[in-house]
């Protein structure tokens, strides 16, 4: 088989701190149906949100090496965090790879989306600090108004599958509201973590139906797609495989991780691996 | 100065996962106001209560060696996920050292307030999973019934600093009620995870006013100084002082340490250490 063709049928590796990416992966899947996918999710050490921004690069680096070595033709970073912090980190060790970023493509879409001018991020608190949600809208469509808000407990409520009901609609009025209530209120909300698009019923609810809601996964798996096609690295035929990898506890990987994925995961189908 | 002296000049180590074991560092130093402290949030790899016991009892035996070699003369583990799992490791490792963990006494003071042989334990997804509590419960007193809830978004909240409040009380009614609206409910509530006494006011309310409420720092810091009094280990007088080491975020371990703390606490004076 010749050089490029090998390179073709190669996999893509997918990494996020936990299952939150999953829905990342979820997208791309749809996206990219014949593609292998191999997608390493760091839960020995999530969550990376409330990390500093030198311990999540460093994590990010080691996560990137495990799927260097699994052979991947390309790179999607699905943690926001991540992809606002160690985007550069990985693109300068692993020269020849092409990374993706859920970070570009979310600003990008956010950016696109605004009418009045203004546009809200929620994300971990470690996206938050870094800024780089702003940085990257402004970027694209100076003079832009772009508010963060950090959302932790959006995480945690996901993670334990408290996706709607009394609890979440209350979390989702305390974080929200304040951004929304004011005169100019921003008319488009950017779901800077993948794990908040599990909790799209309560923030709907806590918007209001005029706001437009953006999320990374579509425009992140359109990203992909457009950078498989521009490098000719696009797998040509066949069923997409998936491998699942994870630092730690594949049990609880395959049932919260579920949630994200949209379809059941069995623990014997991840692998643990160690970092 | 004779080896005995010295030894009893040495700090007492304490670690935790992050900065919820600063309530029981609170007690220590307040029954103990000579002695000298290090205390390790290992705010890197927080939090430990969601990881497997294996991963927990190498993270513990990573962070026990940095305070084995500052010198300390005991080991204090607050976190009850490392107690759970970890202590045996430690005792094993480290044979000279005396290892108190936060679960024994805790378990002690549930199996001695209760007084119609029900207990409640609330903890994190790696406690109630490992089972240690209803063990040393049931070993204390046989015949014991020790019902467990893991309530992993109380850790969230106290991180937050949503202490109180209308999203405190939902989610504490959510947890606490299906274990105490039935007949035959128990009559006392271990607070098995260090993070929980910082939501000693929506618990309360939640489970009404004739539960008894049990948590281990107070317990721990009694276990600690008859440790210290049988080995006369103790520190004879002066003003004891404090270290307090963290794996990551100095700046957000200061900030949200001062709430278990019960003191201000400045970034500057946590130390950034390498694990």
């Amino acid at each position: 088989m010749p050089e490029a063709a090998s390179r073709r049928d190669a996999p893509i590796g997918v990494f996020d701190s936990g299952v939150g990416g999953l829905t990342v992966l979820r997208a791309l899947r749809a996206a990219l149906p014949a593609e292998d996918f191999v997608y390493l999710g760091d839960t020995a050490r999530l969550p990376y949100g409330s990390k500093s921004a030198q311990t999540v690069c460093r994590y990010s680096l080691q996560a990137a090496e495990v799927l260097v070595q699994r052979g991947v033709k390309m790179l999607v970073v699905a943690c926001n965090t991540a992809s606002s912090v160690a985007l550069d980190a990985l693109r300068e060790r692993h020269a020849r790879l092409p990374v993706v970023g859920v970070l570009e493509p979310g600003a990008a879409a956010a950016a696109a989306a605004t009418q009045n001018g203004a546009v809200a991020v929620i994300a971990t608190e470690g996206t938050v600090r870094g800024g780089a949600y702003p940085r990257a809208i402004e970027s694209l469509r100076p003079g832009l108004r772009v508010v963060q808000r950090a959302c932790p407990l959006f995480v945690a409520l996901a993670e334990e599958g408290w996706t709607d009901g009394p609890v979440a609609e209350a979390v989702a009025r305390r974080y929200l509201e304040p951004l929304f209530s004011v005169p100019d209120a921003p008319d488009t909300l950017l779901l800077g973590c993948t794990h908040f698009p599990a909790l799209m019923a309560p923030i709907r609810r806590a918007v209001g139906d005029r706001v437009m809601l953006v999320d990374s996964a579509a425009t992140t798996a359109r990203a992909t797609a457009e950078g498989l096609a521009t490098l000719r690295l696009a797998k040509e035929a066949g069923i997409g495989r998936l491998r699942l990898l994870a630092t730690d506890g594949p049990e609880r990987f395959a049932r919260v991780g579920a949630l994200f994925a949209g379809e059941s995961v069995a623990a014997e189908d991840v692998e643990l691996v160690d970092l």
